[in-house]
């Protein structure tokens, strides 16, 4: 009975943190009853609505209309702060769950990061458009971070205060612009229109362990990358810090942190995506984007 | 006994154009009497206005006021189309002049773009703050241009039709962030807070010869950038042209158009900017920054 939105964010940060890290194959599939935020219309039209999903594909309660004060969009709920997020929760019950951090894979020296317009973001069963100028536009799955307070050189060890939740990202990106065109910037190979599925909702933190959870790619059904967030060489707490130093975060802002191996740029010979395939991304715990290449 | 505030812009592209040219000096002086847009606040108190200041530094009229149905700040002025700035100009009465474009000057194969973030806009005199992790933080006075309308791969000759107005912008560079970290990727070097003063007005496009205006910089006094419009290598109407082939442009993204010689890290030696600096940058015809570097 619902169509999903696209998170509006502010900006969206990417990292290629995880580029070129050979993810291991992990195949635990411990998933948790999760409560999520969507934003969503009705079929039958109307306004905006922001709501709780109880369960992945499960019943969603409008907490926007339960409670006039909440805003019906996820970014005016962020920069409402915690006391709106309180009432919200208290109309339908978190269940908090433990954390889980294991890691051992050497840092390299800083992460890298570049941005993709905001106004590229597209929903989770939206169309990805290839555009005229490039035949070279590849998929990458992320884990992204929404941030939830402002964050300003904070500490490592304070970033988790700050984060609002996770979703799924599709970087999408025009490998020869990327890499050969515009003098080696990176922007516009990954900021043409629909080049951002996000979607398809926002798991609160508490309720998925990020530093442990699958996530993985398809074209076509074929299964093409297959990681876990456990191998990322940069946590999301390091990354979230280190962006802090340089330039404020706002809420809503989304924060990208890289992909596992098998993209299609890096396969023997090279793949790429064609009108008519079919695109999905799944994280463990947050749900799965289905995209159409057009 | 108005406090004017920045272009609160959609996106903030920036572009090289111009970077590596040696600007000639020109000394024209024309100066139009320009109807110029600007959003302000009254020192008393109270919201925000959208209004026409007559000339720099002269009357304001709050077109907000004089009709209920403009908005009260520039981008959802511009969104809202051609009526409402009809509308505006019914107010306050447009004097159209003619334009000018001279230029012999070779192009190089494409342009480069990089972002900065629309976070790190401050106003026409607020201060520059340098922050701890840089100390080679240095000016570039650039043309800015702000979109008025949706524009997707639109030509060259139809540019004008898309373009609302031009304003002042100072693309203030971290040279180490930009040049040395962030793996070449020059956004972090560009979007440190506070690293993209803007105003003090939108000027028309029909009130400036936009390929040929004076461009010029000086800190504590002294004048260090000294251009003019007329040397650029990809003219206005190409870049907007050749980035909506890209992505889609939208009312209210501000495009900047890269800087004239003079600027400090080329220097011998180099100079960068330091606390208890005065940098001031103007284009003719549209009027001043003056940013105080703490």
């Amino acid at each position: 009975m619902t169509l999903q939105l696209p998170i509006v964010s502010a900006r969206v940060f990417t990292s290629l943190a995880t580029a070129g890290k050979q993810f291991s194959r992990k195949f635990s599939v411990t998933r948790k009853n999760n409560m999520r935020y969507v934003q969503y219309k009705l079929k039958s039209g109307g306004p905006q609505h922001l709501g709780a999903q109880l369960s992945p594909g499960g019943d969603i309660i409008d907490i926007s209309a339960v409670d006039s004060t909440i805003p019906n969009n996820l970014v005016d709920f962020l920069k409402a702060g915690s006391s709106t997020y309180e009432k919200s929760k208290r109309i339908i019950g978190l269940n908090y769950s433990g954390h889980c951090d294991e890691q051992n894979i050497p840092y390299p020296k800083e992460p890298m990061y570049f941005s993709k317009f905001s106004s590229v973001v597209v929903g989770p069963n939206d169309n990805v458009v290839i555009p005229p100028i490039t035949n070279s536009v590849d998929w990458e799955v992320e884990l992204a971070v929404v941030i939830g307070r402002t964050a300003k050189a904070i500490r490592e060890d304070q970033v988790q205060d700050y984060i609002f939740g996770y979703t799924v990202a599709q970087d999408i990106s025009a490998r020869d612009w990327q890499k050969k065109r515009n003098n080696g910037q990176m922007l516009l190979g990954k900021s043409m229109d629909t080049f951002c599925p996000l979607g398809p909702a926002v798991v609160t933190k508490s309720k998925v362990d990020v530093n442990n959870l699958n996530i993985k790619s398809w074209v076509n059904g074929v299964l093409k990358q297959n990681g876990n967030t456990s191998e990322m060489i940069f946590k999301v707490n390091f990354l979230v810090a280190y962006l802090s130093q340089i330039v404020t975060l706002y809420p809503g802002d989304v924060i990208l942190t890289g992909t596992p191996a098998g993209v299609g740029v890096h396969r023997k010979p090279p793949e790429f995506l064609k009108p008519g395939d079919v695109l999905e991304s799944e994280i463990e715990g947050i749900g799965r984007l289905r995209n159409e290449i057009v």
